[in-house]
């Protein structure tokens, strides 16, 4: 159940950046970091149906095996054999990695280690796409962006006309404004503590911009002021815990919906008055959007190539494959969106 | 706007009996309690033109003016205008009282005041209903049973052959328990601290019963445990926080969805691992069901017509106006379900 990939375009994520700090402390090292990537397929493995050599294709850091609960439930993308692992670094069939150096074994990450130009990668963590797609655009689709878009639109699924409010405006936030944006949104409210970013913003749709640093109130209050009582929508993208209870009491009594996206701190606590529910809100989070990787990611891609949906936004960088450094550097200065790696 | 109404049944529910008390502490006082009734419009004031003399109507503590943000919603039932409101004993069209003894005024409460032969209420507040259906039997659809039976039906939405777990097995969770019922709901699994309550609450449905106090686990684990992850529903009546927070972290990832029902303590604080959330479970609250008294209560009192809804199993008792105070006794000693007084 294994395919063999020749990785042609990756991008850098957030994610690989905190693995790479070692923020997670975990002990599985060496491994080849990666995960926002858009390959072809160079061989299959036994047991392979899906996929033949040549297929152009997104490796996907979670996975869908079609035949769990999870995977069989239309509600749910949280496959219980290949949902994301972040400890693990080696393969489920075998327990043994793919990769080697010298004898000795270099560790996967999320299933996907994108930083390679090839990788072996479980089958139901590949979506195979329209091959006529631009493989050096929608790599940025295997994970941030889709997350963020899929958020506002399998989630939050705001009405045409309605107000939404975006809490962080990186990748991930702009991707959930995009789909604010495809689903007609009137106000898109931008939220980030940083104002160089709304600038930018505007070119996904973001009508109007809020620097919590700005007001002494809580931003939940003069969000309620400028839209009557609440957003109808609220897509929260920076993982802060204070930004989630923000989202949450910012929407709209009786019907308003707000969505976590970002990963909080292991210790963080969600916490707020239960009348704040009791009020016909609703609270709920996402991962990856909802998208199961391997049935909907190809109806991304189409977004895309329908010219729906613009990728080109978001790619602010790119580098050859030796210059891979740049792109860490670029985003721990927090410059630019995407930076498109060339394997 | 106004209509005076003869009721002919009332019920006591747990609000009455928390303002009796003054727990509340608010200072309207003398006030007419009682909200849960039926009754005959007796006659109409100026403007109103959807009721007439002789309707049949189960009068509600709150309202629809039908014209506001939230009556125009789908989704919302907390209408602006007509809201409910503990602390205002008066009529909103004048700030007058239309009950008084010895030319001083006796205050409202909760705009229905049903322990009376005669009140005044606004027409918001009044849903007509079909006059064959026994005043006797769908008074007990003007609060309690309702709000039990709409958080299932209308904001938990199991699917047939889900599992519901019921927090409370009073008479708004017994109500939460029919709708599960009338869902087509595989397992119901009712939680209470009362073991009393187990045997009655098999009529309504409930499969398996758990008391938290004979397990050493938190409650929300043994859940997970008796089914494979977690129920696809839970539904909240009890109004503590803790339980609040069980029957939320007892719902499987992927697609859970917690509805929160009783009403907490004002100094209550939800608190939860945003994990939880963002493993794909939703938390929602309801209020009163979520049915819009005027539109939606006419179709429940069709459920009962037509032989879906069973009412007589919540009617446990029944006594004359006269004996008021024995449904007071019956419900602080937690003997029985609904008392019907006659008037």
């Amino acid at each position: 159940m294994e395919v063999r990939l020749k990785i042609l375009f990756t991008s850098l994520c957030h994610t690989d950046l905190y693995f790479w700090e070692a923020k997670a402390q975990d002990s599985v090292f060496p491994r080849i970091l990666g995960h926002e990537a858009s390959g072809i397929v160079e061989s299959v493995g036994e047991g392979v149906t899906d996929l033949a050599p040549g297929d152009h294709v997104l490796p996907v850091f979670t996975g869908e095996c079609k035949e769990c609960a999870h995977c069989k439930s239309e509600e749910s993308n949280m496959c219980s054999l290949l949902r994301i692992n972040t400890d693990r670094g080696v393969m489920i069939n075998d327990g043994k990695t793919r990769f080697s150096i010298n004898g000795k074994p270099i560790y996967h990450f999320v299933g996907t280690s994108t930083f390679s130009e090839y990788t072996v990668v479980h089958v139901g963590c590949v979506a195979k796409i329209n091959p006529l797609a631009p493989l050096d655009k929608v790599c940025v689709l295997s994970c941030g962006i889709s997350t963020g878009l899929g958020a506002t639109l399998n989630v939050a699924k705001p009405t045409k006309g309605s107000s939404v409010a975006i809490f962080g405006l990186g990748a991930v936030g702009l991707g959930a404004a995009e789909g604010a944006r495809l689903a007609g949104a009137s106000r898109i409210i931008g939220v980030d503590l940083n104002p160089s970013r709304f600038e930018e913003a505007k070119k996904f749709g973001v009508t109007e911009f809020l620097n919590p640093k700005d007001h002494k109130k809580p931003v939940q209050e003069v969000i309620a002021e400028m839209t009557d009582g609440g957003v109808d929508r609220s897509v929260e993208c920076t993982g802060n815990v204070n930004a989630m209870i923000s989202a949450f009491e910012c929407v709209h009594d009786g019907w308003g919906v707000a969505v976590l996206v970002g990963v909080p701190h292991k210790d963080a606590e969600f916490k707020t008055h239960p009348m704040n529910l009791l009020n016909e809100r609703t609270l709920k989070g996402t991962f990856f959007g909802n998208y199961k990787p391997r049935s909907d990611l190809p109806s991304v891609v189409e977004m895309y190539m329908n010219k729906e949906l613009e990728l080109e936004k978001f790619i602010t960088h790119e580098v050859p494959f030796l210059e891979i450094n740049k792109a860490f550097e670029l985003m721990l200065k927090g410059e630019g969106l995407r930076c498109i790696i060339r394997m």
